[in-house]
């Protein structure tokens, strides 16, 4: 990791979002306190997100035809109402909650560390939230995307190579020419398997202070930074 | 036209690229001319984009399977350079020529507008160019899109209804939410025909100064502007 340089220069850094990006834990907490200041807003948080692979895992296997992260969150909040005591939720309630994945706030160095690596790079989303989620994501943060990927264009759910493949695809370029920034490792090893170059992000709150994350290298990445302006660092932006 | 306002308001803006956005006749032009100093620009840019619906209309009849903007402007080429004496051009200028649809420039207004469009709208491509050829062209050009649709996100060409219901349908809008924005009237016909309101701008030197182009307004369109900054006039940004 970062002791030799690797062999191509990537031109495409292509970013995992939900938790690499945004801070979806704080944010959803925030949100469904805002609804009920009584909720326990860590718990709901947690439960939500936990709901989000293996409903991928639907769609993925086919028992599910082809649906978005949108619609996927509902089908995940409705599950988990009740035991949040929040089932009395009106309609409009829980379309405004759902949105919450489109009002995520980016981490605090995201929006200078993104406007830095666009100087030489091509930035992109890889995200498994749909389109409409994450352009109004940017819009309202200030991500300063040169084009968002997400799963939807691809037809497939990160880890699938298709994802990772497509984004090479997309812009005419070897796989090693472009670089998946994570703050997960699973991610990373998918991409890299499918030859992508890979940057690991330390994020160790992402799941709430309550429970830190581990945050120690791979030294299979290609590189290791802390937060986007590290990265920006080690990638001489 | 513009007579009575429109009763639901666009919330994004969809752009048309060629013509509307950049002047592709002027940049193919300069451009082989780059090459071949004593090339016919006019007629070579002229001849190369007459080919593109004609190859399209083989995409969408099944003919040919899907296929990219960047490979059939590469057909294209490699069918034209013949009557322009240029067939001697070797493998890498010819790459080099078909990426020039990359470096299109765009018209004056164009960034001076969207910018001031983007403060109260989402502004999106809808392009038969793909992904990497609008983002390519974005980066170089300083186009400020919130994000970049393309026929290749929807697997369909314009007029294929798929592609302008397919805009309202990633933001999860009706489609009058949505408004078509571009330089051709049969494409904002085809919009309008989906229930997209639409804004015709005026491009009249798109197919060169020797070629001025009909620029009459139609009334069945929502808008009516001489260029992007016209129309962010009218709409209020």
């Amino acid at each position: 990791m970062n002791s030799s340089p690797p062999p191509v220069r990537a031109s495409v850094l292509a970013f995992d979002v939900f938790g690499t990006v945004v801070d979806w834990h704080s944010s959803i907490a925030r949100e469904v306190q805002a609804l009920r200041p009584q909720a326990d807003g860590d718990a709901f948080a947690l439960a939500w997100r936990a709901g989000y692979r293996p409903a991928m895992a639907r769609v993925m296997s086919g028992e599910l035809g082809w649906t978005r992260i949108d619609d996927l969150h509902r089908i995940i909040l409705d599950s988990i109402v009740d035991q949040f005591g929040l089932a009395d939720l009106s309609e409009a309630d829980r379309q405004h909650l759902n949105r919450a994945w489109h009002r995520l706030d980016p981490w605090p160095d995201v929006v200078t560390g993104l406007t830095r690596l666009k100087s030489r790079y091509t930035i992109c989303t890889l995200s498994n939230g749909n389109i409409g989620l994450l352009t109004n994501m940017a819009k309202r943060a200030g991500l300063p995307w040169d084009c968002v990927l997400s799963a939807e264009v691809f037809r497939a759910y990160k880890p699938d190579p298709a994802t990772y493949l497509g984004v090479a695809r997309v812009f005419d370029l070897q796989p090693a020419q472009v670089m998946l920034v994570a703050a997960h490792q699973d991610d990373l090893a998918a991409a890299r398997d499918c030859g992508l170059q890979t940057a690991y992000i330390e994020r160790p709150t992402e799941f709430g202070a309550a429970h830190p994350k581990d945050v120690s290298p791979d030294a299979a990445n290609t590189w290791h930074a802390k937060n986007f302006l590290a990265l920006a660092d080690q990638l001489g932006c």
